[in-house]
């Protein structure tokens, strides 16, 4: 049973992963770390973890799973690092928003039965502001935490066990799990997350440019204009890294939303705009 | 003293507004008129207006104020029909979405002296579907109801007292009132309500396409797909008049939109990605 774990990273994503963790009621150590002393005292302030390291390897030498809560290159870095200092009776797992750069580097550096375990997992849930005063024990309740794991993995018995252990405290904070291959993850999300979230960058950045310059007629746009520009806070530092792993996919599907644009456009007074309706009605029937 | 007031059409608007009205203590007559009388009688058990109208003209001749709450072809419908039988102590009002045609009709047929005076408006308040049973007296609280008034309208004292009075009943209902040129407002809201608007409409019909075939993959996007699409369950029915009375000013929001996330698409890896999301925050600082 998992009664040692070490969040590295403690952003809006690791504070709420520790703070949901201690409310659904798992009793073992919490180990934080961050980058930024700042970061992780606040998060201990918030309650996510009991203590706060001082050397990240250290903390997840001493610990039997280690979540990373970083942006994707930094998850790489670790990985490379984590790799070579743990071993059969750990579990690294993460919670970066593409899969398939991150499980070529799982194959590559865990999973074999001397090393550690890796699983691949992206919870859908999080704000569109960051850091450790947002966490939210709540977060991943009633989102979907998704996992890439490979069929293939060749793990020891410890770490296997550590694997079934860690899936069983993801449900208990309140996520229903769903397991895609890594290629698949990354084109799917691609449609329901990331081209959710770059559209919602690029109204917002126009409608900056249109009317940012009178922000009392913001408050003319309602409720509407609020939820469909709520993604344009979203920080830059964390998308880099979506849009550097998941290139194509986000390509191929900003791109087929331009084209919709245009031909919605073209049809404002055809029939078409009927379809157009019609469809995206389908798309939200209860 | 406003003390009679006729709603015609009682969908999602107008029962709203006769139930608002109530709860801000309006204390005066209000009857109420639907093209379907299920819809009226559903408005009636919300509590919008005390009595249901069967000749929607009687109505109006019978009140002092008239609340146009119907799409903008059917508006101007009624406006045609209303200047030949009310005179110059009456006030019709409306709530459509663009105002440069209904402010032309209201030049035209309203606002003389021996005419009944016409107040183009538009509360920036709705909800994604529509129908009396969605009712709100809390809808228009903290919403801007525009207004694009003719200056050079010449009312009579009776009609004039009427327009005063009804932009303070608006202001007892919770909205903060703002008054604009009617072109000035077709391409203000073509920015801030119906390029949102048509943007959640092609990205929902694009979805549905992509994703629409497994149901389950879209409880993957969470609370930020929900907000992204939202609006995709807007009708067709009052969206057309839309496209059909603002068609310049939308196709113009339509194509920069489409050039934005071109411009998004073509910079994923490079530098001015920064720039974009950079933008986008400044629209949604604090």
């Amino acid at each position: 049973m998992i009664d040692r774990i070490a969040i590295l990273g403690t952003g809006l994503l690791g504070t709420s992963a520790g703070m949901a963790l201690r409310a659904s009621g798992f009793r073992g150590s919490i180990v934080g770390w961050n980058r930024s002393p700042e970061q992780a005292i606040l998060a201990l302030q918030m309650g996510a973890f009991d203590s706060i390291a001082s050397d990240p390897l250290e903390a997840a030498r001493a610990s039997q799973v280690v979540l990373l809560c970083v942006p994707i290159y930094a998850t790489l870095d670790f990985m490379e690092k984590l790799a070579a200092v743990l071993g059969p009776d750990h579990l690294v797992t993460d919670v970066g928003s593409t899969k398939r750069v991150i499980s070529e580097a799982a194959d590559r550096l865990f999973n074999k039965p001397d090393r550690a375990a890796f699983l691949p997992g992206h919870p859908m849930a999080g704000k569109e502001r960051g850091g450790a005063c947002l966490g939210d024990a709540n977060l991943f309740r009633g989102a979907v935490w998704l996992f890439t794991d490979d069929p293939a993995a060749q793990r020891s018995p410890q770490s296997a066990e550590l694997v079934k252990d860690w899936r069983e405290l993801v449900r208990a904070m309140g996520s229903k799990t769903l397991d895609l291959d890594p290629a698949r993850h990354d084109e799917l999300v691609a449609w329901v997350s990331h081209l959710p979230q770059f559209t919602a960058t690029a109204l917002s950045a126009l409608l900056e440019e249109e009317v940012g310059a009178a922000p009392e007629l913001k408050d003319v746009g309602g409720r509407a204009l609020r939820e469909m520009t709520r993604l344009g806070a979203s920080p830059f530092s964390m998308w880099r890294d979506i849009a550097h792993t998941n290139t194509e996919a986000v390509e191929r599907a900003l791109a087929a939303l331009e084209q919709r644009l245009a031909h919605l456009r073209e049809n404002l007074r055809n029939p078409e705009l009927r379809d157009e309706f019609e469809q995206a009605n389908k798309f939200r029937r209860e």
